[in-house]
C-alpha cells in the first residue's frame, strides 16, 4: 500500500461503520492531510446533516490551506440540502483531492472533479475504488435503478431445508448466524415478509443487536389484508409498518389498521401483488435497500421477477430430509434452468457451527 | 517445519496420490534417510503387493544399515499376505523409526512399535499425525466399524434444489464440480444409487477422469428388482454391479440378471431394504468406502439410519424455487430437529462457478 492507499483505506474503514445510518445518502468519509499529518477527519452521519468533507474541513480550519483531502466518494457539485462539497473543498484552499468512487449518478458524475480541476486543484481518482464501491453497492444500485437493492436472507440445512417435514423450524442455525442476520436488518432501509410469515410466526422484524440498532421499515405483502390487529407488527410501534394490499380489500378493514400512526396501507392494482410495482413504490419512498426474510412463496415471487440482487445463505451442518419439508424458495419456481438468474459466490465464512454464503447477481 | 516433519510431509504427499488404489489396505508411504540424504522411497501400490516399507528398504539396500525410516503408518507386526514390516525394518538394520499414524486396529496397535523398540531401535511417534490420519480416514473408519465410510454427494442450487419443478436437472452445477465428483468415484470402493435413479437416469456410474480411473463397484438398492436388463449397469460390464433385493423377488427375474458375469443379486430379508444390513454386507466384502449418489429417497434412508459420515455438497449460484422441485434428501425426513445428526463444516472451496462444501459427522 502506498501513501495514498493508506489514507484512503482509513477513510473507507471510517465510512464502513456508518453503513445503514446515512440512507438514502451513501456512506462517505473524508480525511484532510497536510505535511503527512492528519489535520481533519469527517464522516457523513445522517441524511440532511453535513457531508463528510464539510466535517473534515471544519476540523482542519486554517490548516486546510494547501492541504490534500481524501474522499471515499467524488465530492458533489449540486445544491441540495447542503451546499456542494466541491465548492467547500475549493473555498477551503485544498490543493490536491484524492477520490475513491465516482459519483454513481450519471447526470452529475465527473462534474465535481471538473469543477475542482478548473479551479486549479490536482485531482487523483480511483484510489481503492473497488473497496469504496463495495461500501455503497446498495446506494449505487438505488441511484441507477430507482428501486431498492434486494437481499434475500435464508437459513437452511445442508440439504436445503428450513424446517422438518413436521414443521419444526426453530434454531436450524445458531446464535452467531442469527445475530449476523440482525446486522443486515440494521443496515437495511426496509424488511419484507409475506402474510403467511406474519400469520405463522408473528415476527416483530425489529433489529436486535448488542448496543441497539436501526429498525427497518417493516413491509408486508398482504393482498387480502389478513394481518391481525393483534400482531406484533401492529401492536409494537418501534418502526413503521407498510402493508401492501390488493384493490379489493374492504374499506373498513383498511381503516382499522390505518388508525395506528405507524401503519400505512398501500393499495396496489394487481392481485397477486406485483413485485416490480412494490419495488418501484419503495424506491419512490427512498428505500434504498430491502431485506427479504420470508417465506418461501414471497422469495419465489422475487426470484421469478428476477429481482433478487444478493443472497445471504446461512447453512447449518445438519441433514433433515423429507419430501414435504419446507425449502427457502418454494411457490411455483422457475420452469427451465436456462431461465434461472445467474449469481456468483462472493464469500463463504464460518459462523459459529454454521457457514454464511454470500452470492450476488451477475452483471 | 523441522527436519522430521519435512520428510514426513513428503511421505504423506506420496501416499496421498495412491488413495483409492490400495483398498482394502490403507495408503502408506515410507522414506529411508541416511546422513540427510534420501536413500530409499516407497509406497504401497495395491492390496496383495509389498508394503511401502519393503519397497523403500529394497531401494536402499545396504544403505539402510544405520539409517532412519519415515513411515506414514505404524509398521505392521503380523504375518498376512506379506511378512510383517516391523521385522523387515529390524532386519535391514534401521536404527531410528519415525511414524505419523498409529495402527487403527486396536488389537495390533503399538505392537509394531514395541517389537522394534525391543530390538533396540529408536522410535518417534505422532509426527504430522493429523495430516496422515486424514489420508486414511475411510480406512480407519472401516477397521473400527467393519462397514464402509459413507459419503453422500449432492449437487444443488443456492436454494437447495436438484431440479426445477418441471423436472429439469441437467447441468445444475458446472464441469469443474462434475469432474471433482468423478474423483470421488475413483477413490471409492463402491457407489450406490436407488432403483429410481436407475430407471430415470440410466447412469453408467463409472469413473470418467482424465487419464482414466478406478471404477467403483456399482450398488443398486432395488427391493423389487426392477433394474432393466437393457440398463447400462447391466449392459456395460466395466465394473461389478451388485443389486440388493428383497426376499420376495421371483427366481427367474434374479436368474436373468445373474447370468451376466459382472452382476450379483444379493437377497436381503427386509423390505424396504435396511441400510444397516446393506452396509454390514458391504463391509464383509471389503468395501471400505461408499459413495451415495442418489436419489433423494435413498439419501433419506441413509440420513434416517444415521449412516452418513461425510457430505460433499456442490452448490451452484442459481435460485430455482418451486414447492414441487426436488431436493437432495427427500423421503420421510427426520421429524424432530433434535434427532438430526450433527455435522461440522470441514472446507468450502470455489470450483469453477460453483462451490464445494465438505462436512463431516461429528464425534
Amino acid at each position: 500500500m502506498n501513501r495514498e492507499e493508506r489514507y484512503m483505506a482509513l477513510a473507507i474503514q471510517m465510512a464502513k461503520e456508518t453503513v445503514g445510518q446515512t440512507s438514502p445518502n451513501p456512506a462517505v468519509a473524508a480525511i484532510v492531510v497536510r505535511d503527512n499529518q492528519i489535520v481533519g477527519m469527517g464522516v457523513h452521519l445522517k441524511a440532511g446533516e453535513p457531508h463528510a468533507e464539510v466535517h473534515a474541513l471544519s476540523m482542519a480550519g486554517e490548516k486546510a490551506k494547501g492541504a490534500e483531502i481524501y474522499v471515499t466518494l467524488e465530492p458533489c457539485s449540486h445544491y441540495g440540502k447542503t451546499p456542494p462539497c466541491s465548492k467547500a473543498v475549493i473555498d477551503a484552499g485544498i490543493k490536491r483531492v484524492i477520490i475513491a468512487s465516482h459519483d454513481p449518478n450519471p447526470k452529475v458524475a465527473g462534474k465535481g472533479v471538473e469543477w475542482m480541476k478548473s479551479e486549479g486543484l490536482e485531482v487523483q481518482e480511483g484510489v481503492l475504488k473497488q473497496e469504496a464501491d463495495a461500501l455503497n453497492e446498495t446506494f449505487f444500485h438505488y441511484i441507477e435503478k430507482k428501486e431498492p437493492y434486494v437481499r434475500l436472507k435464508t437459513a437452511m440445512s445442508l440439504d436445503g431445508k428450513i424446517a422438518t417435514a413436521s414443521g419444526e423450524s426453530q434454531w436450524i442455525t445458531g446464535e452467531a448466524a442469527r445475530l449476523d442476520g440482525h446486522a443486515y436488518r440494521h443496515q437495511s432501509d426496509a424488511i419484507l415478509v409475506g402474510i403467511n410469515t406474519v400469520l405463522e410466526d408473528n415476527p416483530s422484524l425489529t433489529t436486535r443487536i448488542v448496543g441497539g440498532g436501526n429498525h427497518p421499515v417493516r413491509v408486508v405483502l398482504d393482498t387480502h389484508l389478513k394481518t391481525p390487529p393483534s400482531s406484533k407488527l401492529i401492536q409494537q410501534q418501534e418502526a413503521p409498518t407498510w402493508i401492501f394490499v390488493g384493490s379489493e380489500v374492504e374499506e373498513h378493514k383498511k381503516e382499522a389498521l390505518s388508525a395506528y400512526p405507524h401503519v400505512s396501507i398501500i393499495e396496489q392494482p394487481d392481485s397477486p401483488l406485483d413485485v416490480q410495482e412494490v419495488l418501484a413504490y419503495l424506491g419512490q419512498q427512498n428505500i434504498t435497500s430491502l431485506l427479504v426474510e420470508g417465506g418461501g412463496t414471497v422469495a419465489d415471487a422475487f426470484v421469478r421477477a428476477g429481482k433478487v440482487d444478493e443472497v445471504i445463505t446461512y447453512m447449518a451442518p445438519k441433514l433433515i430430509g423429507g419430501k414435504e419439508a419446507l425449502t427457502p424458495v418454494s411457490g411455483e419456481g422457475i420452469r427451465k434452468l436456462s431461465e434461472a438468474a445467474q449469481f456468483e459466490f462472493i464469500s463463504t465464512e464460518q459462523m459459529g457451527e454454521d457457514i454464511k454464503i454470500v452470492s450476488r447477481k451477475k452483471g
